[in-house]
């Protein structure tokens, strides 16, 4: 029973450790990614930053594109989480308007993360990993619109091409951070939920004679 | 007299030929880059398409670089002339739906094109004219929400916001025909227009616990 024991605690501090110095690598990654590049970042100076050997580094990525993987995956497990968390924790509240409010604060959160992804030398390298999680929360609104649908109100327009245009519209609204750190989460999504709320084109719009005038 | 005259037919005659010789060496870019993709495409298979001599090669481009900015301008130069034709020739129609339906059909007709500008390798060349082109749109569109909000329709909503928010959809829509030619430029339009005009998420729209029930 002594022994039973102190094997579980020994693998126990071995699993902890492993964890540690994978996260520790990870938020090297981050900061050396993301101050330096993908391009011109080294493993050298990632395991320097989380003062980790060459070996110990070997065995938790196979390369440094494996550690901008591992990272991607990471960015998008995170928000998917804090999606998951919104709708566990507000049952009641609409969907879209969640989604779309929980999306933009987590992504804003993690906008130096998501510039990496998104531009620069890496977007090749991450497209998939990018289309996936897009096809991910396309598959989180098609519900709310196909309900919409079933009640009439989107008349004849196809619940899927309106999901996956709401989609793209996120997506991009994302990227609006790359460049400066405004305008604030909260406004975009109010901007958002106004368009889908009501929408902004008046009946009436302007024309273009009335525009040249 | 008669000289002057055959100087100018002289000039004409050399000045139609470089127009010429140019748009045949861009036609034949075109047809490498989005065949064989930018990074494998050489000038020399491009000269052999288009039937042109290396030294006249070099006479209208400087490398293979130079002739994909000229590739994207003409893109972007195209769309943007359909638009300006479209406004020119239909001033009583309102102007968001108008360039709206304009846009995606032109980009659609252009989708080979937009592809090898937006995605892959190029997309980090050409990311300042993608982002001055978005820029040019925006243009556009802001006229027509600050109208919309001057007559009290927008609340307290950003024009501004509102119309990068309508680009962003629209370039990200533009993708769409990357991977698959459907759906159609009118019915990706009708959707936007649909959700552009009167919302496209109800007033009570359900929540998460309708959905899981």
């Amino acid at each position: 029973m002594k022994d039973d024991t102190s094997i579980r605690e020994n693998i126990g501090r071995v699993t902890r450790r492993r964890i540690r110095v994978r996260a520790e690598l990870l938020a090297a990654a981050h900061q050396v990614f993301t101050s330096r590049g993908y391009q011109d970042a080294t493993i050298s100076e990632i395991i320097t930053v989380a003062d980790v050997a060459i070996g110990t580094f070997y065995l938790h990525f196979r390369d440094k594109e494996d550690l901008l993987f591992a990272l991607a995956d990471e960015a998008f497990h995170i928000l998917r989480a804090q999606i998951h968390a919104a709708l566990a924790h507000s049952p009641n509240e609409a969907v879209i308007p969640l989604i779309v409010r929980t999306l933009l604060q987590a992504a804003y959160e993690q906008r130096d993360m998501f510039k990496l992804i998104c531009t620069g030398e890496t977007h090749l390298l991450l497209h998939a990993r990018m289309q996936q999680a897009q096809q991910g929360l396309i598959q989180h609104f098609i519900p709310a619109f196909q309900a919409a649908q079933e009640e009439g109100q989107l008349d004849s327009y196809d619940p899927v091409l309106l999901a996956r245009l709401l989609v793209g519209m996120l997506v991009w609204a994302m990227g609006l951070w790359f460049e400066q750190d405004g305008p604030e989460p909260e406004v975009v999504a109010e901007h958002i939920l106004f368009m889908l709320g009501q929408g902004i084109v008046p009946p009436h719009s302007m024309t273009n004679t009335e525009r040249s005038a």
